[in-house]
């Protein structure tokens, strides 16, 4: 089979990249073929490499998309997309970017004709929900977005559910968790300090928290995140019905609660690397998230996440920094 | 004030421009000028006729959007899109007409500059809920819509609530009811027959009831949705905070209650001249549609319907048959 990765130059798309380089397999079925698209062309993985061809492309960009299902992939893994912060500063390229480049791609597929039909992955993301919040957010909540990405990711997902109720392709979305820790250096997304006051301390770095202890919140590891994709390309579209789009699974806890497991992992002198330095204007945003689901469906459908935030970190150290950290 | 309404020549579009005629006022304000847009070129209203400039013009083709809003309405009525029925047969004209004709509109009055924001009704449709349905549904149920026209609907509740959350306009979105009695010939609408049962028999002609008399559906005379409209444009923003699109209010009943209601007001022989006749296909394409709802928040919102069938039914021989009905 031939796999596409859209967006396959960032964290996630480079992980899932290195994921099926070992698997070498999707869904019982070989993958003899990958191509990796990204807005600048993603680097070539280190095994596999004869069968992967990489390719710079924006979708949006007339006929871009045209060309990136002329070989028919039948996985397509659609990642691409500008992320929050950039969506909301820069409004024009986050609908580009964001609605018009995910919706090339669909009539793309839908133009080929000759009965294609590929299975798409798209990653959605919990930013479709906006406060007021119920307790847990339940599967059949509204999407009520704060956020123009929230907004574009939402619409994303209708346009996915109508091509794969017409029949076009077969879809599925995944809504993802705030993914930590993420590797790297800090960003300045506003969600950027729930990696930072893991990774840093870890690295024997200084890191700042800028909200309050209290602050709830809803968390996958990047291993999780790859794991939620593969697992999404292999299920069958009878098991999904119509409600294509599916919250995914993730462990619910507080700041202090971070903390106190980075503490139990790593030691007192290591979670003392976090200084508290109150932030006004990331307590507002981090106070329009949503923090608790209530997953059932994708639990349902066998998708998986860590069992708690001690898990989180241990991932990190494992996949990050080799097993070992500064103590 | 300047009104702008877009579908002006569709059956909402000629009735609410009947009514502001009449009213010759809007939320409080005066309206000094109203420019009816559509298609083709919407009928010149009979009084007011100075004051009223008719347009032809597709939204969605390039450059229309901003001839629309070049003259700055402070009011627009966008009530433009082809139904339910088109947007699923024709699959790029219900995207090109009721999502790109929107986004363009939308478009237009962000480019317009020097602080333009204008309020902007929509109307969205219950199409956007889609089965299975909880016993009524609430305010804050997801939008899983089951038809293309649906989709398109949803996704520009979507992109006016953006729109609206980033300053560029002032976005109201109602969900229509069903709107019955249509007046006029019968269509080719599924929906059809809710209208038809009883504007036929009053009329001294045969109806074609193709469903069983347990339907149940949601109901609003063609004159509450006029009035929803009105009351959205006076509405202020803060009153509906980020949550702008809503689902109207109806009188929900089956169609065994409508024919009884039919019969109250206008005897045995009337009713008497609907025939059953059960078609499959609409059975099937009527259940998988929303019947109940708890409108709360249109409810507290001020909006308000027919009390009853009944209600609907006198409205319909008030304001097109003159107060007759052929018994």
């Amino acid at each position: 089979m031939h796999v596409l990765i859209t967006g396959a130059a960032g964290m996630i798309g480079r992980k899932l990249t290195e994921r099926l380089v070992i698997d070498r397999a999707l869904g019982g079925r070989a993958i003899e073929k990958m191509t990796l698209l990204d807005i600048v062309a993603p680097a070539r993985a280190s095994g596999f490499s004869d069968h992967i061809k990489t390719r710079a492309a924006d979708l949006a960009a007339a006929g871009m998309a045209g060309k990136a299902v002329a070989e028919r992939p039948d996985v397509i893994f659609h990642l691409a997309g500008v992320v929050s912060g950039e969506a909301e500063t820069d409004f024009e390229k986050g609908y580009r970017v964001n609605l018009d480049g995910t919706r090339a791609l669909l009539e793309a597929i839908r133009g080929a004709g000759g009965g294609y039909k590929p299975r798409l992955v798209f990653t959605s993301s919990i930013a479709v929900f906006g406060a007021p919040f119920p307790p847990a957010i339940a599967d059949d909540f509204h999407l009520t977005p704060l956020t123009s990405y929230g907004a574009q990711k939402a619409m994303c997902e209708l346009l996915l559910a109508d091509y794969t109720r017409r029949g076009f392709l077969d879809g599925v979305g995944i809504r993802l968790p705030s993914i930590v820790v993420r590797p790297g250096k800090p960003n300045k997304a506003a969600s950027g300090f729930f990696s930072g006051i893991i990774r840093e301390p870890l690295a024997g770095q200084e890191a700042i928290l800028p909200v309050a202890d209290s602050v709830l919140h809803w968390h996958a590891s990047p291993r999780s995140a790859v794991g939620f994709l593969v697992h999404a390309a292999g299920l069958a579209h009878a098991q999904l019905g119509d409600r294509i789009s599916l919250t995914m699974p993730g462990v619910c806890c507080t700041v202090g609660e971070q903390i106190a497991a980075l503490r139990r992992i790593a030691g007192d002198r290591v979670a003392g690397r976090i200084r508290r330095a109150p932030d006004e204007l990331v307590e507002r945003i981090v106070a329009g998230w949503p923090s608790r689901f209530d997953a059932r469906r994708a639990a349902d459908l066998g998708f998986t996440v860590e069992k708690s935030f001690d898990d989180i970190i241990r991932v990190h150290i494992e996949d990050e920094l080799g097993g070992k950290f500064v103590e």
